[in-house]
């Protein structure tokens, strides 16, 4: 069938000067929209999705049109009308098509119109909160994807609109609102020409509107970049945005959001210039990009790098993804990705992969497979690696050592999380945001973003000598990545990264390196995670060293005597994020002895433990227990535990070896309480000359020695029992 | 065929002088033995649980049997060895009843042999740690529940048990252990005879053993106490523990324990001396009892009030309680909260409920209603009232104005906890207790539930002068209720309880007096909830009250400006659950102007806020933003907010009224936010010499006036908008 539609599109073309303009072509062919008239009826899930949306939207047209004057920021009744007002326009222009009922051509143009006598009289947005403010909307950002739905709407319709009435909103909304994203300030032509999910929505909405109104330049700036000489626009975000292996920069919350205008903007290239064979560019890019974002979930749920909230895979944006990727490709993994969703998208896309769907309905699921997503357009900015084990709500564990990941990126080179149990269980805090909640910040990330979530102690990594890698700024660290040693992750029973950061701590001489592995020691039995943190200082000045363990759950028990402080509390630190974590202990831990330390706690049904050993030539080990929520004038953050271990000394060389265990059950209900106590002890961890490090600890009574040798630059390792 | 089995019975009650051992009886009659055997293919849902033990007793059953030497607490090793040594002579009992096959025959024998080699030897067990030390265990009250479960399975064998092992066992471990419950301590003959769940589960083991073992005098020692007169015991258990609506004193986590030794002893008492009629005394008081405990819970977790943890409607304990009172009454609403359980009793009562499980399965689920349930054996002692709306998941009101609850209860008189879209808003704490953790207290309940969960300042309720109710004397608040002045829940849309508490602080001179109720303000929105905390003092001598509202979620707003302690906090107080709050902010908020304070949070996709105003004579209104942790040297404590009002002052009428409202949604994966600010405000609160309360407030621009009149000692509510 695309075949024939590319046969079609070069018809028009030939006929045509710029693109053709008979028929709509934004978000579905003729041919398709012919298909979806004649066989909707042949798919229930489809026809739940189409009754759905009529019903909303048949709804809403009964009711006035409001087109109210930008007053309020996001959350507020204006900007959330005008979202309305755009959603509705969608809904009434695809049912549209499918029904060919008027009344929703009239609802589209009268309101057009209405936007039409209100879009001149507009200056920027009275709420001044952002550096590119809009007209409609307090962010410019808004406003694009404001336009991209109703380009989409107007497409579908735009043939049924009186002549006049077109020439109106084309010149009082369409055309201004296009040359106000392009550069209607500085900052809006910048964003318009950058590599940033921003510009991508604003290319998008200029380049769609530009193929309904029939306009080559506008087209071509969206394509090109404002100056259509390729240093900007959408075809360069294709190749700089993503890493060869789909992974999108800013990481897996804007991944999700970016890859909606990448997609539609994509569909419509496909449609009018088939010659760009843009789903091919880059060894089909944009599909492996939609192909990835399942493996950046656990339990249906994004990972919370960098700045990011909580989203899952049925968001909306992630309709049209999986739905054009399967109607493109037709690759049934993209189906079964829609299968998790509410929704199809109303076209011949999302009738595609709904028919697809009832072929797949008796499958039964695949367990997902450990990856690891090279980062950076080369694929040579380090990478996110995902290691799973068992059950889709089995073990996972995230470790992310790509770039930083633009202006949403956060300071956390070599961190991680985990996840079992469908549970989140050393966690990466995401963002300080309340989405569209007008008396927190109005909605928009809050100042504890800045000063806390982004910062290298919020996060499961090493902090040097209480400060953020590269100094907490992000132009430093935009110039940087880590870089991997070492993937093995084949055999799901054995599975071994290792990455370097030469860059984050340079300033202070410190070389960055972690091991992680995720290894099945007893077979059935859940896999454990060794974490070798080490860190090489090229001086014999004195440096700090802070791991810190941000869990989940209630603390169950600590194999030290914490020194609590009972009765008085005051902040951690006063900058780089320490001046928000409260001190409730900090035991320091004699030496001698086996240097063993560990940490239990509680989520749910099980019990999770957290054990961990050092070079024996390094200081003593610290131990301090923290909560988030100091400094914190609004009460922004949540007041979640942490586990820090600090070591003070000039060594060169220091070492935090761990292993982290899931073990017993907290059986509340059976009244049954098994294996409260950590199943690993006796760590030691010992380092030779050639760099050779072994680290050997006893699991339920069985020796593991893992050993890890690093000889002209390759990274050899060994385990045995 | 209940009538059948009773005839039978007499029968054999005519032949014997004591009651007879030919059949097993304990646990179902021949005829009902019979039935299962022939019948059990009729019922997918009977054989799957069949199946299900079978298989886990068949894999139990080829590995070497363990009784090892009592040494651990709770949690510990021994101690659950010995839980599941019980567990599966049960469950070997009851499919050698089905089965007839000889090898669950001879694993229990051979495992009471092992029982009977080994109890002789035992003194009291080695961890002291309970005031009734068993031998086994311990505690003995985990004696009891080994006994209940042995005899059960040994009831179902015995016949099969050659004769000289019959006489071993009962010589060694059954008759010492039957005495060793009742009088093996001092204090174990005080449990016995007690009118607690302790006590319940100690004279159901030694009635339940007696019955099989043929001993009249131990059956009437736990059926009249261990003088034989009446004056403990089963039966007066029965009479003392229930209210008159099925209400049992100690709440609804101990209501959920004690229902199975209650139900298990009457099914047996019901099978050897029917003529007891033990199912039909006190207006059929165990049915009721069983009846209730749906009503106690939202979502079917039970409510948290007094010692619970989460526990829900399908704890084992409530698989017996269902079927045996579906099976005495054939009344479908039991059958009907049995299908939420995954599992029915392996007898004619649990075949007889799958049956008529099946038969319901296409029915439609009934909203819940609200209810009011007295407590004490008069129905005097107070009540708890359950206001609902809606459907399961919708807004609940559980008001507490009981009796103490004997040893687990907590002070806190005339509290309310709040549910809505199916999570817990305004909180009760519960306990403090991680069950069977050896690392946390022994899994008993910890310090912290004395100090903290059982104060009044850990309930929503209102503390005066910074102490607990009674002075969190126990011994006192035994002598004490309140008193239920007003009740109306007949109609959904409008419902009021209103209850005093004249003793809780008498010894400041203070009396207590609140008016709850849930209306429907605008027909289709969510209900809001009055709350009317009002306090007399005789006197006119200082005192302070504090208004706490435990809160789930995060703060969203204040509507005063918070007065935060950035850097450094301390403990709110030196005692009674005051020394475990951290003092995070104090803001004495301005006299003058309306009077009016809120605060408003969010719970996963819905705000909630909590409005109040003051009487315009009472003292400035301060208000605290406290967590939980202070002087917390185990880290026991959860860390949650609370948000809480004091004045201080020496008025002689003191009077918070607050309205709680549910509002808008946070729709993150549909980018949404609506509503997030409190639709209620201009709160005015008058009283007249009378003692007329009129409280007016806005909602959404709407007046409501709310009037309550107190003559002659009746209440008089209306409410106009």
């Amino acid at each position: 069938m695309r075949t024939k539609v590319i046969i079609l599109l070069g018809v028009l073309f030939a006929s045509t000067a710029v693109y053709a303009q008979q028929d709509t072509m934004l978000f579905d062919t003729p041919n398709g929209v012919y298909e979806v008239i004649n066989h909707r009826f042949s798919s229930a899930i489809f026809m739940r999705s189409f009754m759905r949306v009529q019903a909303e939207i048949d709804a809403v047209i009964e009711k006035p049109i409001l087109v109210p004057v930008p007053k309020d920021p996001g959350g507020g009744y204006t900007h959330e009308q005008h979202k309305s007002n755009y959603k509705h326009m969608y809904q009434a222009g695809l049912v549209y098509q499918i029904t060919k009922d008027k009344k929703y051509v009239t609802y589209i143009d009268h309101m057009l119109l209405d936007y039409a006598a209100l879009y001149p009289t507009l200056s920027l947005h009275p709420v001044k909160a952002s550096s590119e403010p809009g007209r409609l909307f307090w962010q410019t950002l808004n406003e694009s994807v404001w336009l991209v739905y109703t380009s989409i709407a107007y497409d579908c319709v735009r043939e049924q609109i009186p002549a006049k009435d077109r020439a109106i909103i084309q010149k009082n909304v369409f055309y201004p609102m296009a040359e106000f994203i392009m550069q209607g300030t500085p900052n809006n032509k910048k964003t318009f020409n950058k590599m940033h999910n921003h510009g991508t929505w604003a290319d998008t909405a200029v380049g769609l509107i530009g193929y309904t109104m029939g306009d080559k330049t506008l087209v071509d700036k969206a394509l090109y970049g404002t100056e259509r000489d390729g240093k900007g626009g959408f075809l360069l975000q294709l190749q700089k945005l993503f890493s060869p292996d789909g992974y999108y920069t800013e990481g897996p919350y804007y991944q999700r959001y970016a890859i909606l205008p990448f997609m539609l903007f994509a569909q419509a290239i496909n449609h009018y210039q088939p010659d760009l064979h843009i789903f091919q560019q880059r060894d089909s890019i944009l599909l492996k990009a939609v192909k990835v974002l399942p493996a950046l979930a656990y339990k249906q749920q994004f990972f919370l790098m960098n700045d990011a909230l909580e989203k899952t895979l049925s968001s909306a944006e992630l309709v049209a993804a999986f739905d054009i990727a399967y109607a493109v490709s037709k690759d049934p993994a993209f189906a079964r990705f829609a299968m998790k969703q509410p929704d199809v998208l109303l076209s011949s896309a999302g009738l595609a992969t709904a028919l697809e769907m009832s072929r797949l309905a008796g499958e039964k699921a695949v367990a997902q497979q450990s990856v690891c997503l090279s980062d950076g357009p080369e694929g040579k900015q380090g990478a996110v690696a995902v290691l799973r084990h068992g059950a889709s709500d089995g073990v996972c564990f995230v470790f992310k050592a790509t770039s930083h990941g633009l202006s949403h990126g956060h300071f956390d080179k070599l961190s991680y999380s985990l996840f079992n149990h469908g549970e989140q269980i050393l966690t990466d805090y995401g963002a300080a945001r309340f989405l569209n909640v007008a008396s927190k910040s109005g909605g928009r990330y809050t100042t504890e973003n800045k000063t806390y979530a982004k910062q290298t102690v919020a996060h499961n990594t090493l902090v040097v000598d209480q400060t953020s890698n590269f100094d907490g700024s992000k132009k430093k660290a935009s110039h940087f990545a880590p870089h991997i040693d070492y993937v093995d992750i084949t055999n799901p029973e054995s599975q071994i990264v290792v990455a370097t950061d030469s860059n984050a701590y340079a300033s202070l001489g410190v070389i960055l390196k972690r091991t992680v592995a995720m290894l099945t020691i007893e077979k059935g039995e859940e896999p454990v995670i060794i974490d070798l943190m080490m860190a090489d200082a090229k001086d014999h000045k004195m440096h700090t060293y802070d791991l810190p363990f941000h869990y989940s759950g209630q603390l169950i028990a600590t194999s030290f005597d914490q020194k609590l402080y009972p009765d008085h509390l005051s902040a951690l630190g006063t900058d780089n994020g320490y001046q928000h974590l409260w001190k409730e202990s900090d035991t320091l831990i004699k030496e001698g002895g086996n240097r063993n330390v560990h940490f239990t706690f509680l989520i749910k049904k099980h019990f999770y433990s957290v054990n961990t050993t050092t070079l024996s030539d390094m200081g003593p080990i610290e131990a301090m227990h923290l909560r988030i929520g100091a400094n914190d004038p609004s009460m922004n953050l949540r007041p979640e535990p942490v586990l820090m271990y600090r070591v003070q000394n000039k060594a060169n060389h220091q070492l935090f070896a761990s292993v982290l265990t899931t073990h017993g059950l907290y059986d509340l209900v059976g009244e049954k309480t098994t294996g409260s106590q950590s199943i690993v002890n006796d760590l030691q961890v010992s380092e030779e000359m050639d760099g050779t490090i072994t680290f050997k600890f006893k699991y339920k009574n069985k020796l593991v020695v893992f050993t890890q040798t690093n000889k002209e630059n390759h990274v050899k390792i060994n385990y045995h029992l």
